[in-house]
């Protein structure tokens, strides 16, 4: 099995190293990651500016490429350019911190599994609940178990697995469940300062509401010691809405 | 009414002139937009850097502010700590290029929409669908006439609405077509080149392939000549394949 790994967090982050030395042995395990964090950048690209890619290798771990992009950008040039086979299975991660609710529309490390299943490679995403003393190998060990349990089972088309590890111990995560992403929202402060040449700026703080009922959502499974596996894609149509649309009949005007 | 703009081609986009004069007379206008271009940036927001904003007043048109950030700190920006109310609508765009198909996903334009959806407020997103001989005023006829309808009948809950305008003139449009999402996928092509220093970087380029039924898509509808309505939102959870995720019956092993 060829793994390609990634993230959000860059290429020296602890969470990835953790990762790849949980999966290095389930085959041949390339690390094509951002040489600098790229937290939140959502599922940007890099078209108008060129992208740089090093070569990387950590004595006696991981070899792989530095990217000067974003992680979508590292998934897309790994499998288009870089990696001389397409993998058969990309994991994103081990993210400090979740990407539940409606972080997973912000989360970088979400966006290098949705380049993946775009290019029709199964993939997982996984992040570790905490910001705080995370428990770097409880993830690890979630990220082997899924990632063998992927090899066998392998996904749905156009499905990526969207995983969120509780900060526990191994002995207190009481299992994984199957969730949706929850509805939640930031409630965003801005702080306005002043720089010394008299210009304004803000900086962008929240905290994160929950909204809705959160039964079966990825927040609450976590928020219960359960490691929450969530199906994502990609079509953001929103179905339910069509027929309301249907009843606009508008008419194009050329007057 | 209060309408806020923005885009992700910048302040100074003829995209953006066109949109604001097409809605300048129906109601309080205030554009709020990324200093520069901000193409392809997805759902990404700045967190670990400050955002600056400056006061533009262009003569004899509009006024509002340049944000060095993404379309999505823009809306964060504008309706958390700029603006004086709440915008009742708002409107992102004129793109230049179509948002139709997998290209929602990397949209500045659309992330723009997506952040005013989450934050409550009814959002549209509109582009035209060619990079060449950009036909303004049809786009911004639509926006004008979808725009006032939007004042009237609203939009559905967590959902904001995606428009692709053709590059046609006026009389060719056909009129206007509730869509889905159309499934599509870039094929990349990564040019690679060596700097003077010898380090390796590559340039990203691709064509985009359709794929499967393209039946009431916004790709289809806008190549007949129709002006797209897309009901959007930012669920990301594939319902459908839950219960695939159901029967994998993983046990947490702790040893």
């Amino acid at each position: 099995m060829r793994i390609l790994l990634s993230n959000d967090d860059g290429i020296y982050a602890p969470g990835l190293q953790a990762l790849h030395d949980a999966v290095k042995d389930l085959g041949e395990v390339t690390v094509v990651a951002p040489a600098s964090e790229q937290s939140a950048v959502g599922h940007a690209i890099t078209l108008s500016d060129p992208i740089k890619a090093r070569p990387i290798q950590r004595n006696g771990s991981f070899s792989g490429y530095a990217v000067g992009g974003t992680p979508a950008d590292c998934v897309k040039l790994a499998v288009c350019a870089l990696l001389p086979q397409k993998p058969d299975l990309i994991i994103s991660g081990i993210n400090l911190g979740p990407n539940t609710g409606i972080s997973v529309i912000y989360s970088g490390t979400v966006s290098a599994a949705t380049e993946g299943t775009v290019l029709g490679i199964p993939s997982m995403a996984i992040s570790l609940a905490s910001y705080l003393q995370p428990r770097w190998d409880v993830a690890a060990r979630a990220a082997r178990q899924l990632a063998q349990h992927i090899a066998r089972a392998g996904l749905p088309p156009d499905t990526l697995l969207n995983v969120n590890v509780p900060n526990l111990p191994a002995d207190q995560i009481k299992g994984f469940a199957v969730t949706r992403m929850g509805r939640s929202r930031f409630v965003e402060k801005f702080d306005r300062r002043t720089d010394p040449q008299g210009n304004v700026y803000y900086w962008m703080d929240g905290d994160l509401e929950l909204l809705g009922d959160v039964t079966d959502t990825d927040i609450d499974a976590v928020n219960h010691g359960y490691v929450s596996l969530t199906p994502i894609w990609f079509d953001l149509t929103h179905r339910e809405a069509l027929p309301i649309f249907r009843q606009w009949r508008l008419d194009w005007k050329t007057d």
